[in-house]
């Protein structure tokens, strides 16, 4: 197909296409003469995770080029993948007060999780408890546990979506997608079990 | 104190916080000579605010000029405050499928969530599924039930954390603040929590 049916098919306009194109997160079409291109299925599945990772991931398109291609080479290795993914999302921007960092850690041993000692989430969930403190909310940690409880049951649920892929290159890409895309989902999902929790305790 | 001193005890460069003044997230200090002005505490803690909601909520200036100008009014209204701090991460961009916005529906009777017809995170959530569906991973419907359950306890975590204020002004900051940031603290929590059942799944 051309780009304009490409453009029809995906709802991505042309320009984007082309930007793509440029950027390097869409292969090149086939030339078909000196000024025209075809492009094919993989274009346009292509295209959807792309636009999947900037509408919902919000993904920067340098990152996104570097994981879609990880992701194509053979055998990804999952928490390499992921780890590329999460780059920007799991990065501190402020100081991370020793306090904080040494709650994550306890809380990680007391719910016997197995988590690397540099793994970059410790810091990130440090420097939020660390903000919070500064804005006199410090109690979250007492609620630490709680959260970390839910959350238990989402990673199951994560582990269960990504189970049903048996290839390694399909469990890599579910997780990536998952990981990216379930932020939105369990984002969207708390604001209506939020709006439940207080309907029911504030309206009354 | 004087403008170097706010920037040393806030950690805000000087002229990051001329911006914050110009833009009007930040009051004015109080003239003590036509071009000097003094600074309160009050500045140091809504500096904490901002930077917050930068940092961690990565919301935009305008968004939380709006949200700021609301919390300071008598009396704010819990939702109405939610509604305009989430107005920017809880908009689609993308048009979302009937079925799935029906799937949204369907789960909402069935967990028996009170949430009203219009709310934004009802077509947020359709849209990451709709997504997900064009990218070969519509399974997660299954999940969806799993998920919820999850967030649920998530959801009692937050109100418990706003239940600790007793002022309507601090619930309705707590509330705004904890749902803000508690996007981010989830997510690290989630990528922790992953790790752990990845390391017990696949590296055995």
């Amino acid at each position: 197909m051309r780009i304009a049916e490409l453009s029809a098919r995906t709802g991505v306009p042309v320009p984007t296409i082309k930007y793509y194109l440029r950027e390097g997160v869409l292969p090149a079409g086939e030339l078909s003469s000196p000024n025209q291109a075809h492009y094919g299925e993989r274009h346009v599945e292509r295209l959807r995770m792309v636009r999947a990772l900037v509408d919902i991931g919000r993904l920067p398109i340098a990152t996104i080029k570097s994981v879609l291609e990880y992701l194509e080479q053979p055998n990804p290795n999952l928490h390499y993948a992921l780890g590329i993914a999460l780059h920007d999302t799991m990065t501190t921007r402020t100081e991370v007060e020793p306090p904080a960092r040494q709650a994550v850690d306890e809380l990680v041993e007391r719910r016997g999780w197995l988590v690397s000692d540099d793994a970059p989430a410790r810091d990130v969930l440090a420097e939020v408890i660390s903000v919070l403190r500064q804005l006199g909310e410090g109690e979250i940690l007492e609620l630490l546990d709680e959260y970390a409880a839910g959350v238990e049951r989402i990673a199951a649920a994560d582990l269960e979506f990504v189970s049903r892929r048996s290839e390694p290159d399909a469990i890599v890409r579910s997780a990536v997608i998952g990981t990216l895309l379930g932020d939105a989902l369990i984002a969207a999902l708390r604001r209506l079990a939020q709006e439940n929790v207080s309907a029911r305790t504030f309206d009354q």
